[in-house]
């Protein structure tokens, strides 16, 4: 089956999406004033939904309520926000977020029920109900609306996350979107990704391919290290183009990959966004005893601040990068393991290889820097995604609020 | 028993203690073309002696060749220098390690089974063993060599670390230095400390209380996150102002302190002289459930990003504090925690206090920030030491090596 990407896709290329956004006013001054802030994302049919959250102790209302939602197995609406994550908020929050599920459902027609809710901006400060009360109803939801839906959630993030594929030869649509680059500010970092498809899949089916695919994906990004209390990932399939895709079958193997392209583009999309970030930077672990070794390694690179400042100055600085994964916890000896960093070899099982600095640094100072290390100690493979480190990325987040 | 600062004190404090540097002309050029980059320290008696070293499974050859030393306990000097630091050179680096213990050894008049040896600078570049052989006999060790040994092993410190104390009514004296203030340019972070006490300690204690000292404090200490294939901590016990200290004694547990305060204080000046750092953080976690729990979040808190970016713009902001203490991976409720930051209460059991925000950001605006938690969930507490992250920090590791 193939996967071949939709130009210019948002969340409702799948049939039977729609969706919306207006300008609430959560921000009220600034660059982002009058920005779009407040959308709706629903699908016409009953939905299978699957979703992850943070795994912080720490959760936002809005995750806490969506979970909640999740559980109940008859959601198809999602509404979110940007501007204030309505998280350390106590009790109130957890109302406000339970309200807001409350006014898209009546202005939707659903039960509340059936909505989720998303939040992503400052912590601490209560959620402006009045605000949200009064632009609820002034949103219309249609089949152009994916793209709005994606803008009115972004924070700091410089550039709307979206993407859509269909499957060919089984004429079904997937897409995504997501926001989040490291942090609002003056607050945390947040990741929202929605996924909408018109294939049918059964909930257990799509619960447990979702969180395969995140853990492969969203789950090895990384761009400060940093989780959030409202990170959240969900996944509604309305089944417009059944017919019903069988766990097991080579259909369902299928939904997979196609889930995973929508996954792992939005994951780069995020990466390369990165507050301040000017370089994406995949690290690939191949020959790790286990997975979790190999996921363990890749994730260490990726967050080594070390390695993401060698990175932004196009440094090919190979001893950082080996050290960081000396040190993530996982077996590694240094007279097996083998390193290239925009291919070219540096390392040979532990002896370091001659090269052209200058040749090298030219060949590191581009959008995005692929390091690919083979610990000859086992099978197992990983990939993880990050960005670099630059000063910009200080000034957004050390600037004193004002 | 009381611990009073010797003022000025080196590692040459303590009675029978001699060290002195040269400059080997390990920095071809640049700002630090001329200093002090080789450098003896040595114990005109037998010494017990205990260590510390890096965790991390990439180890530099003179750790390798100085855990060997250490465990046959007839240690009683180091050579130490800075500009190169002798790892990820393979089975070369490992000769020149062992050579350079053999040269000072011949210098010195001792077994080289006797020298440890310590290098801090640039990664996989071989040791220039011609300027080593030419250097060492050029040392000439005495009473006053401490603090020239404290600026030897310098790299991007911008001051050198060194304290000294006297143990009142039992008339020895206990010292320390360091070096370390996240990386050297172009390479890693290392921590490289050495205490000197004119103490007898039994090797089998020393160890013990070297070990446990270092956990509560330079263990507990992070700048950026990334742990060098260098670290080292050395510890000299010679005897010269016996008698023996016996385990389970009152003097075993003064002796305990007397380490602790010397370690302390060394882990402060590192924390305070961070790379690109304005500030020192103080993290304190009391209430949780265990000691592994307590030390593990005060540690995630001294490591965030965000709260490091925080801490630099001196903003208040709380919420950064508490989802990194939730994203630790130890038990912690929301509704029992309890926050302090400079004293001032801002979380009660979950609950936000109202404060001053522009009061409290010139509270923050300080050399020290100093965040307390209250878990509320058990016993245990831990202090971590940290310090902002600035755009200096950036600066420092991100721009091209030439």
């Amino acid at each position: 089956m193939q996967i071949e990407p939709i130009r210019n896709g948002s969340v409702t290329a799948p049939r039977g999406f729609l969706a919306g956004a207006v300008c609430a006013g959560m921000y009220a001054g600034g660059p982002k004033a009058g920005a779009l802030d407040l959308a709706l994302l629903v699908s016409e049919r009953e939905c299978t939904t699957a979703g992850v959250f943070t795994t912080n102790l720490v959760k936002g209302a809005p995750v806490l309520v969506s979970q909640q939602r999740l559980g109940g197995g008859r959601m198809r609406a999602v509404v979110a926000n940007s501007g204030n994550s309505n998280s350390l908020n106590g009790p109130g929050g957890y109302r406000d977020a339970t309200e807001m599920t409350e006014l898209a459902a009546a202005h939707l027609g659903l039960d509340p029920q059936a909505v989720a809710v998303s939040s992503t901006g400052v912590t601490g400060v209560a959620m402006p109900m009045e605000k949200i009360r009064a632009a609820i109803p002034r949103i219309s939801v249609d089949r152009d609306g994916g793209s709005d839906f994606a803008r009115a959630i972004m924070t700091t993030d410089t550039l709307p996350k979206e993407c859509a594929f269909s499957v060919r030869d089984d004429v079904y649509h997937i897409a995504g979107c997501a926001k989040g680059s490291g942090m609002i500010h003056p607050n945390l970092a947040t990741m929202l990704a929605y996924v909408t498809t018109d294939a049918a899949v059964e909930r257990g089916l799509l619960q447990r391919l979702t969180s395969e695919v995140a853990d492969e994906t969203l789950n090895m990004l990384s761009i400060d290290g940093d989780t959030s209390c409202s990170d959240t990932l969900l996944v509604f399939a309305n089944g417009a183009a059944g017919p019903p895709i069988e766990a097991g079958s080579p259909r369902a193997d299928a939904f997979r990959d196609a889930l995973h392209a929508v996954c792992l583009q939005l994951t780069r999309m995020l990466a390369r966004d990165g507050e301040g970030a000017r370089r994406l930077i995949e690290v690939e672990v191949r020959g790790a005893v286990s997975l979790a070794d190999a996921r363990l390694i890749a994730r260490t690179i990726t967050t080594s601040p070390l390695v993401k400042t060698a990175v932004a100055g196009a440094d090919p600085n190979w001893g950082r990068i080996l050290v960081a994964a000396g040190r993530a916890g996982a077996p590694l000896e240094e007279s097996r393991t083998s390193m290239r960093l925009q291919g070219e070899l540096l390392l040979d099982h532990g002896a370091a290889q001659p090269f052209d600095e200058e040749t090298l640094h030219r060949k590191l100072d581009v959008d995005e820097v692929r390091i690919q290390l083979d610990l000859d100690l086992g099978d197992a493979s990983a990939r993880a995604w990050g960005c670099d480190l630059t000063a910009d990325y200080v000034h957004v987040n050390a600037d004193y609020r004002t």
